[in-house]
């Protein structure tokens, strides 16, 4: 079933290319298309083109409909194109001619910009809400281990005194700055862009500021022909807000397999968390790590592949973004099964506290000897070549304490002031107006 | 049911996360882990580790399996881990601790890197067979449409003239290009890396001169550090190759999707090759040619992707190249539907054959009237300020005749040229050279 | 002169290699170097690590410099490594020991990571007025062509009617939503890493928030292993911002390209912004959207590029990031260059009144006949299949009258309202900030 | 001064914008558009386009400008818009009117087509005999090292027993592979564009099949409309194979840096191959293969480049076409720069002799301890887990000796089948055949 039926049959080959995933990969949508044609249908009766008491029919209806797809229950049937077709058909097989009212004044493409956007919201609250998470465990663990040192490494040469505590506190913070960007991502995401139909507008005297309102959009993408652009465009920042947030997920990761390594040995997970090889009897492998580091890196592909997809297309709707939904709609599971895995992970990580007393960490103290001179009023660049002297000549033997006061330094991790980054970017996203929005749809 | 399990259960959540989907993907890989199996257990016995009298028993049982796979009838079971636990799982079931006899000397590392290989050898096969049926109709098309002129383009404005036979038989010499890479990815894939084992290789005596010539290899990947190197490389050359092929394909797609344009309308489709639109009547939408140019884009960025997961990793195995079989294996199947479509839509398309009589094409002769008077001695540059002058005046009024004689041109098509370029390349790949060690190993 | 000169020669070839282009490169960040060592040195006499009396002498032969370095004065001499080693080189010169102080309390790690913030704030400042200067133009231009139409396409076909004013207030729009990514870009460089020394802090005791207020910082990169982190990190995110920007650009050169072929005719430039061909003499091209849509495109690959460089590299700094520099720093140039082309051109373009004149853009008018059914009570799909069957048979003779009304159609532009997004993202830079933190520094 | 000049002063902003820097990078093509202009003009001469007399006039001059050219002294004068425009220029202020007749039968597209592949064909050999040099230098260090054991990692955890013979020659071989790819993107490149002109061919009667000998291409681009799409798809095929070698030193730079760590302490440079910390006075940095990392993952990104720029244009010649110059023509001496760097560093690298003395190595043996007990008849599944418990329990204490035998192991390394590989690869490329042809037209 073809919403643009006219009778003539497609060839079958080319139905089934054409349709690929789409039946597939529109289940992502179905709550979403489902509540974006409840407002529109709302507005529409507002503007005379759905008569007064048609609407409770139709509002009526689609709740149902809901029910279901919220519930898992919703399936495009074989044969039927589309979640905008199937929604269509369902409601036009209970109600007749009514349910072939609702499409007036919007077309497919406006349509699926709608789903992409509210599903995309949800989906970025989840995201937001697993990174919360991770933060506070990463906050906690930094905490608990301020007081344990580690090699700190520049070039991977042992250079200076680094601490857990700094260590999982460097990687709160970065996610701080990740989810500013992605509430970047979810204010250009946040705009509504129903009513600008196949990516013209409409001669129907559609009321969009309504529909703005009824779904909780923060603003409207007014200029129709933008609306329309918004496609794969808002795809590629929001994917590259969860693959800047995955690099960073990738990158403690990378450490992790690196100290979990018999040559650093600075970290260890409980058995249960690792795994065998099929050959070698003595290994217990990250490959929780791994993993995450595949995953994390696969999703910074993401934004490249929109943009193969979408660059180079002129404005207008094209076909060809359909394909950008196949490689956008999974990657927000695949981003929080990471958070998760990682979230997990790190509350069961343990630290090795006797690191530093290896004779190979000894140089990690030549800067605090260095520091000793310069403030004892030896200039910097004297006091570096001196230092330089004893360990060309084997005569270094540093104290190993370290006192650092400064903000952000061993000594003072400022954990507080991390968590205030977090919760001002959070404070940010005003999520709760999404629900709000939707409660009042659904219940009001 | 693990190949290394020792006892201690793996975390639930770790083990669903580190699992992933490679029950799924491996499924792709169960024939070819069968026959890698029968290659491995003929070259053990030959090197004592196997008794003469264990080999027919494993072998047979093998075949059982392998024709099982073979018909779709193979599948990984909840909790076995991956295929070649399957496979060993199956085995051992049926023959006992025989069944465990067949992992010595290999890890999974090589079996994994062997199958892949084997897959990756066969996937290509059937590219190129479908590629060169698309060459073939290209070829047959340019032949048909030699006579039948179009305007050429540069910058997308009226250049020179030009002819469908030209258009068609460009994309099929693209296409012997995109083969002679392809055939450089297959001679790299075709080297046996069974028997690096875990990538150190084994203190088994093993024979890997007969392994390359059972699996009917042109070669072997002699260090055993540089066959485990291969995993991701070999894949990542390969979806170059691919995403090379795509990118001719895309174009040809761009080019068609244009030429559908009413602003243009020198091709068209018929109408059960076309689609339509949820509010716009009129619309015959060219979808087929648009998801072809979006699928073949998605594929050019695969190479990318496998990029993003094994850079900056150093030597040896890593569980992240399990993630790489997630992007590479289906691409296969994605690339071949679009070569399999657009055989069928270019063999069906029709071309416009009054296309030059619009006056907005004259300029297209402008050059052959500059030539004109360069034959008759002007010198090129006063001949082209002469012609230009015309046009700026408005008195330029071309003949409309063209008359191309050198190789590659209008009127010298070189189409069996192009056509022996094929056939050179596709000898090049010895194909039948795979068939007929399966052959020996199957039924020998 | 290398600030970590021990006695030993470096050999020639690796010394060549390792420096690279940094001496030019660093040209980029001279001013902002000085700047960033009078804040310092300011830092350093309030903890005591420098005199009373010395710090003045610093800060006047600092001023002298930076005046130097702003009127392109300032050169790094050959076998002086950096920008950093050139500054205390010439400041010792002067100086004598006075000069070697200034490095106290930090490395190179931190003052190249703050050079580049100190230059990406303002790099981006000049993109964000080139901008906004571009949508100005647009929001005009739109203004002077809202009642000429033109056709609008999906698939590129000819779909329904848009308008010139339409047309180049989307791109307005679309600039504004990339100003928002820019502005996110903007806060999360905005943060002062200058103490985190080689990533691991320092024993001084440094006043991080004394510097973070002197160079108009709105906060700090607390956590000193996460502001190493930083790098790479930062010009990824900036760089992705200006990608997304340099696609609005692209797309709207994308379209100006076809609507300038002869198939099109919807726009023209002046001769002069034309090129011609070295064989035809009739052409005039469009290179310079060509280019800029080439530049464009060029510039959405920097993101891809910085990750190709950094991921997948643990914590802690690495010479890679020296690579970073090449692509990143040259970036806002052409970004800049391709905005104030692409505004002059849009300025100097006139569309063409008449296109709409032509019979093939007849079934743009078929959804408004849908509609006016519609209007008169036949349901949407029924009035959809009567107008199709109307073009079937060449019984569509449509009025060729637009009246659209809601927000964001043709007959309703919002330009106000798009002006207001602009507005409003432009306060959220708070520009000034830095304007006044620099004047400060430098005459305070 | 302009070849398509027609007195319309073109505007100075879009002249600067447009030119960019094509009049720097049209240097590297200077030889090669003269010798392309050497063929072409004899090439005319057969075909009755300039007289019989004029020919040794043009070859004279032209001789005399490669020999400028060839000495670095050629520049392309202000106001002169590329290489092509200036050889034409220089011919014409001496030769006058006969000067302007080389332009007959081709355009700038055919033309700066021939000079990239002239060019590309230079490259590449200079490429590959460096990459030759490095595999001489390889294989020779893996023989001098084959005894040394050192650890083999999977997951980065103790594995089973490497060596540094085995390590050394991995990357021989690796770049054996590189070499094929390289010689199929070579193949490719060598094929002749000239005659395609603007990418439509030309009504003069030219012999292309004679410039194709003339300047020694294996084959021609026949179809002009193929040739002309072949720009930006050569370059990408290249830059891909340059991107794949890239990445084979990329991942022995890794590994270089993260076995010079103390953490391993496998191999070293001498202390004039290193660089020193700015405030560390015991660094000494890995910075060759640091840099060496980033550039080589740099070049990875150039096929994705040039795909942003060329991906979704349709047939036909662009301008963004002279964009690819910008990427592809710098990325061969970066290339050869990383080529011999690293021969260099792997000449001077000394390796640690004592590596496995350490007890945290012992668990590398443990597959050996398993294979033992399979060669006395335990199934292999059984001995993996006698020897897991011993390890588990403590009672696991490893013999230290490793004999290996087969192929490609640590005992047997191939390393004459290695070079084999490569010197049959190398014959392939029949470079020899583009020196006769050069000789002939500069010396016939």
């Amino acid at each position: 079933m073809k919403l643009w039926d006219k009778g003539t049959p497609v060839n079958k080959a080319i139905e089934e290319f054409t349709v690929g995933k789409d039946r597939e990969l529109d289940l992502y949508l179905s709550t979403h298309d489902i509540l974006g044609s409840m407002a529109h249908v709302t507005m529409l009766e507002s503007v005379g083109l759905i008569e007064k008491d048609e609407l409770p029919t139709l509002l009526s209806e689609l709740k149902k409909l809901y029910k279901e797809a919220a519930a898992g229950n919703f399936t495009i049937e074989e044969g039927v194109e589309d979640v905008h077709s199937q929604v269509e058909f369902l409601l036009t097989q209970k109600l007749g001619d009514l349910g072939k009212k609702i499409h007036s004044g919007r077309s497919r493409n406006d349509q699926v910009l709608l789903d992409l956007k509210l599903f995309t919201r949800e989906a970025i609250k989840e995201i937001v809400e697993s990174t919360s998470a991770l933060i506070d465990v990463l906050l906690k663990k930094a905490d608990t281990t301020k007081d344990i040192l580690m090699p700190g490494y520049t070039h991977l040469q042992v250079a200076m005194p680094s601490s857990f505590g700094l260590w999982f506190s460097a990687y709160a913070e970065s996610l701080t700055d990740d989810l500013e960007l992605l509430a970047s991502a979810f204010r250009i995401t946040n705009q509504n862009p129903l009513g600008s139909a196949a990516g013209y507008g409409s001669s129907f005297p559609l009321n969009r500021q309504m529909t703005t309102d009824l779904l909780g959009f923060s603003n409207m993408n007014y200029n129709v022909v933008y609306a329309q652009m918004g496609r794969g465009k808002v795809e590629k920042i929001v994917s590259f807000a969860l693959g800047n947030l995955a690099s960073t997920l990738s990158k403690l990761a990378y450490d992790v397999c690196l100290f979990m390594s018999q040559n650093f040995n600075f970290v260890s997970l409980p058995a249960e968390f690792t795994t065998g090889s099929s050959i070698m009897p003595h290994k217990k492998n990250p490959d929780v790590f791994e993993l995450t580091r595949a995953r994390c890196n696969k999703l910074q592909g993401v934004p490249g592949q929109i943009s193969m997809i979408v660059n180079n297309l002129p404005s207008g709707y094209f076909r060809d973004l359909q394909m950008v939904k196949e490689v956008f709609l999974p990657s927000f599971k695949e981003m929080n099964d990471c958070l998760n895995i990682v979230t997990l992970a790190v509350e069961n990580m343990s630290v090795n506290k006797e690191i530093l007393n290896d004779s190979k960490y000894d140089y990690l103290f030549s800067v605090e000897e260095v520091n000793k001179l310069v403030l004892n009023g030896v200039p910097f660049r004297e006091a570096y070549k001196q230092v330089g002297a004893q360990i060309e000549e084997g005569r270094f033997h540093p104290e190993r304490s370290v006192e650092h006061t400064h903000e952000g330094s061993i000594g003072n991790l400022c954990l507080n002031e991390i968590g205030e980054k977090m919760t001002t970017v959070l404070q940010g996203f005003h999520f709760e107006r999404i629900g709000e929005a939707k409660n009042k749809l659904l219940n009001g």
